[in-house]
Order: C-alpha cells, then sequence, then structure tokens
C-alpha cells in the first residue's frame, strides 16, 4: 500500500464531498466514482436537453477536489453558482454546464471529466460509475399519504428523495448499466474503497446496482469502508437506525462485504446492536466522533480525516503500520 | 517605457484578439479595453436574460490571453464552445456563461474580469469600455434596398453588422456612456495604445464615442497605433478604401490623434493617399507585411507582433532604443 494509498470514494452529493473533503488529506491518489442518476434541478434539464449524464454529483465531486488556495475555493465556488433571474439559465449550476460543454466538445465521458478536472487543477480523479444515464426506481409503502399501507413503484431520484412514505428497495432502470470500465480498474486496483456517507438509497446503494461494480467489490484486494449517516434523512431513510442501513444495504448487495463500519458514537442506538450487523458484513465497528461541532448531522472533514487515517493505519492489509 | 512597455488595445471581437495574439508576444503588461454594445446571438440573449453588459467580445479577448500551453489552449476552446442541441442552452458560449456567472456572483464588472482573467491564467487584463449595456445605432443609406437612396436609423449592432446599406455615421444609445473608471486609468498611464484592427463601425469606433475615453486619449502621454483592416468589410464599410476608414473615424471623433497607422502594402491602394489620411490624423504610415499567408485578409501574429515591435522600436517616445 505504501504511504500514498490508493483510495477510491464511492457516492454521491454532499456525503461523497464531505469523504472527499475529508480524504484528500491523506492521499494525493484519490478517485471518486460518482452516481449519475439525478433527474431533478439543472442536471435533470441538461440531461433532457442534451441527452447526457446528469452532471450535478460529478458537479460537486469535483468541487470538493479544488485547491485549497485562494484559486482553488473560488473555482470551486463558481463551480457550485447557480444562475439566479427568471430566465433559461435559471437554477443552472456554472460547473454542470462546464462539464456538460466538455461533453460536447470531446465526445468521451471520462476523457472530458479529466480535462475538467486538469482546468479546475482538481486534486484526484472524478468517475461517473455508469456510461448511460441511470433512473432510480423505488418501492415505497405509503408514497400516496391517503393510502398509508399500499407499496407503489416511483421512479426519478428527485420523486424518491422527497417521499414522505417508507423505500423499501430501489433498482436501476435500466436495469443492469454498464461501469464507466475506468470506475471498475480503480476499484479493483485500490488500496482502500469508502462507501458512503451519503442519501443512502440514492447515492450509496445505487454503486451495488451495477453489476461489474458489484462483482470487482466482491474481488478487489482492496480493503473496504462503510462510513454511515450521522442521522437518518427525512424521506428516503425517516426512522432507520443505523443497523437497518446496514440491513438495507445488505439487502441490496447479498455479496458485499466490508472490512470497517465507521460510526460516531454520539449518533448511533445501541453499540452491540450495530457492531452485530457491521459483522454481518464481515466488518468491525470503528466508532469515531466525526460529526461538526454545532450539532448538526453533518461530517467535519478535518474528524473525518482523523477517523479514515485510523482505519488506515490499524486496518490496512499491508503497509507500514502493522 | 522600459523593454515591458504597458500596453492598452482597445477594440471588439476578432480583430482586438488577432491584436492581442500578437502584443502578449511583446509585453506581460497587457489590458484589452472592450466594447460593450453586442446584441445578437448568446451575448444578446444573456444581457437581455440578466441585465447584464453583453460578455461576448470581452470573453474573445480572455481567450486570445488564454496561456499557450495545452492548459491554456484548452481554455480558450473551451470558452470559445458553443452548445448545439436544440434547447435553451443552444448557441451559448461557456466563456460568456462563466463571465454571467462571475458578475452574478461577484456584483463588480470589473472585479469579477479580474477573477475570471485569474480563474483562466490570462496573460493580460480585459476591462469593458464602459459599466453600462450600449447599443449601436447607426445612419444607414439604403438599409431598405427598395429604397436605395433614403438614410434612416438602424439600432443594435447584430442589424448594423448586416445591413445591405452603407453605414454614414454612428452613435451609442446611451450617447454619453460612463467608460469603465479602470479603462481610463489604464490609457492614461499608458505607453502605448492600440486603435484597431477589426469592425470599423461597430468595435473601433464606438470606444471614441464614450467621451471619457475620448478625453484621455486625447492627453494621455502613450503614443498611439490605429492598425488598418486588411480589406473592408462585406456590410458595414462595403467599398471602404484605405483612407476612408481614417476619415470616417476622424469624422467620430474631431480631437483624436494617432502616432503611427500600420497597413499591409498588399491590401491598401494608393500608398500617398493612404500616407495624407495618416498626416491628417498627425501619425506616420508604416507599411509592414501583416496578412495571412493564405491570402484571405486575416492578419498574421507573428507579423503583426513584428510590426508592433517595429513600431515600438523606432516610434517610442522614450525606451532603450532610441
Amino acid at each position: 500500500m505504501g504511504l500514498q494509498p490508493k483510495v477510491v470514494a464511492l457516492g454521491g452529493g454532499h456525503g461523497l464531498a464531505a469523504s472527499l473533503t475529508a480524504l484528500r488529506r491523506l492521499t494525493p491518489d484519490l478517485t471518486a466514482v460518482v452516481t449519475v442518476a439525478d433527474d431533478g434541478g439543472s442536471s435533470g434539464r441538461l440531461r433532457q436537453e442534451l441527452g447526457i449524464l446528469p452532471p450535478g454529483d460529478l458537479r460537486k465531486a469535483l468541487a470538493a477536489l479544488c485547491g485549497d488556495d485562494e484559486w482553488g475555493r473560488t473555482w470551486a465556488s463558481v463551480l457550485q453558482h447557480r444562475f439566479t433571474g427568471g430566465g433559461e439559465l435559471h437554477g443552472h449550476a456554472v460547473g454542470n454546464l462546464l462539464i456538460a460543454a466538455l461533453w460536447e466538445k470531446l465526445g468521451d465521458h471520462v476523457d472530458a471529466l479529466a480535462w475538467v478536472g486538469r482546468l479546475l487543477g482538481a486534486h484526484g480523479r472524478v468517475l461517473p460509475m455508469s456510461t448511460v444515464p441511470l433512473e432510480i426506481e423505488a418501492l415505497v409503502r405509503g408514497h400516496d399519504p391517503a393510502r398509508p399501507q399500499e407499496t407503489t413503484a416511483v421512479r426519478g431520484q428527485a420523486e424518491v428523495a422527497v417521499t414522505p412514505g417508507h423505500v423499501q428497495q430501489v433498482r436501476l432502470v435500466p436495469e443492469e448499466p454498464p461501469a464507466a470500465p475506468e470506475a471498475v480498474a480503480a476499484v479493483r486496483d485500490a488500496d482502500w474503497v469508502i462507501l458512503g456517507p451519503g442519501s443512502w438509497f440514492t447515492s450509496v446503494i445505487p454503486h451495488l446496482l451495477v453489476p461489474t461494480l458489484a462483482e470487482v467489490l466482491s474481488v478487489t484486494r482492496a480493503r473496504k469502508v462503510l462510513a454511515l449517516n450521522l442521522a437518518a434523512q427525512p424521506g428516503e431513510t425517516e426512522g432507520f437506525s443505523s443497523e437497518r442501513h446496514l440491513e438495507v444495504l445488505a439487502a441490496h448487495a447479498p455479496d458485499l462485504t466490508v472490512d470497517a463500519v465507521l460510526a460516531d458514537p454520539a449518533w448511533i442506538g445501541d453499540r452491540d446492536t450495530l457492531e452485530d450487523a457491521a459483522k454481518q458484513l464481515g466488518g468491525e465497528l470503528v466508532l469515531a466522533s466525526v460529526a461538526a461541532a454545532d450539532g448538526t448531522p453533518r461530517h467535519d472533514p478535518e474528524l473525518l480525516a482523523a477517523a479514515y487515517d485510523r482505519i488506515f493505519r490499524t486496518h490496512g492489509r499491508i503497509g507500514p503500520w502493522r
């Protein structure tokens, strides 16, 4: 593994951004493998108008990898800027337009993202998990509040994210999408793979539903860390305990094992129950304070980095520390 | 003046881009002062939707100042990329969107352009000539081909650029717009000011109609070079001789004097007539081969740089060469 471990982080949205912000402090060899199922807002409009992958989660990952000097921080905030006004640009994030332009110009998703990364001086690689735009379809109990016991199929990440019902299961449409070969190679060759934190059904589980990604996750020599969310999200994981998160993940990916499950002791329920749930996945429960000091269920990048660092030092297959 | 002269180039569009591409080889202290009267295409839509300065000519100037390595050249081509597809982004240039976003984000035109320049690693500064969006109104004879002798007022740069008639005169709307103070200061403190080449009525003359810019051009200690177009443009300067270009410029800016008028000997009519017209403006005619080798009326950047360099060396007020 050496002193600069190859780390691959799987996810999307704010959770992946938090993970990347932490991981970039630990290694220069960092790859994000990002969900491409968003169908809302700027991303939804762009995938519809231009027939492209939804760029929003890729943009957030790139912004998290921008440099930590004034130049990089300015690029990060420009990427995240959304146009105001009442016209056709309203709501589009600048970074989405930049990614879309490079895709149009260069044709190849992965090449174009590599170029966007170079243009922005990003500290790491950003890859789409699939080379085709995906949709998420969820089985939701009580999506219609008037019929709380009825289970219906809800199509679209944006719709699933705001359901008042309880998500039972998700699937991808198309059902067996092709993985980006570079993402498969990155997982295969990694020292560490990080899953989560993030929106459980729409940012963490989707990767496990891409057949080639699920396969390589079970054969890679990389150690795997599952970083739990601090709290359940209103909507898709309302009322979920930490161990319930592990159970639904396992239900979607029966072959998945992990080496460590990272949780914050202040944000879990019963420790023994969670420890058992982690063991079911083959992993050890690692407790570390990773929550922001303001009491909100957000990860603090410094603390998350320290926790990953400790795991890398103590749970590594090989390396200088054990 | 020293070995790194302060150079300010006034103009817009492809002509200014040609000048900047040449001048950046001669000095690191380069400022573009750019027209903001475009009302067509992507720029026209953005000024209408967001109430901003039209960014298109500023974008072209920034692209011309991007670095000459692969990173800079890629940025330049990304800035110039226009979205295809049939939707709301169609035709928008990426650089226009980037400039518009920074304006929205930072509020101040000049600060925001400075930041765009830094983000792109631009070799020089790009300033708008005015802080308010402008319109060009032209008096055109024969704008309606059915009435060839009638003179009518034609509003809008896009419309003026394609008139089948003969432009007699242009004015700005609003008529006495405020100059960008930084543009005035740049002209005042320059060693050299370059006017042209470019669309004569819509990119070169407009600067002279901004009162504060016209004033500072008459009091600056900078030497001034007027770079002539190689050929008349279909539409606005159809049938114009080189000397006619000088005459209409003088008619719009009675106080303007220049030190040198640069022309290509292969693209002028009678040399003595042009020399006299240059003298009327107080300037010396400098003949140099600056046209592209392919026979089209475009400036070759290397040759244009060599011509500017010769003028700087031989016509400087002070400096190491005379």
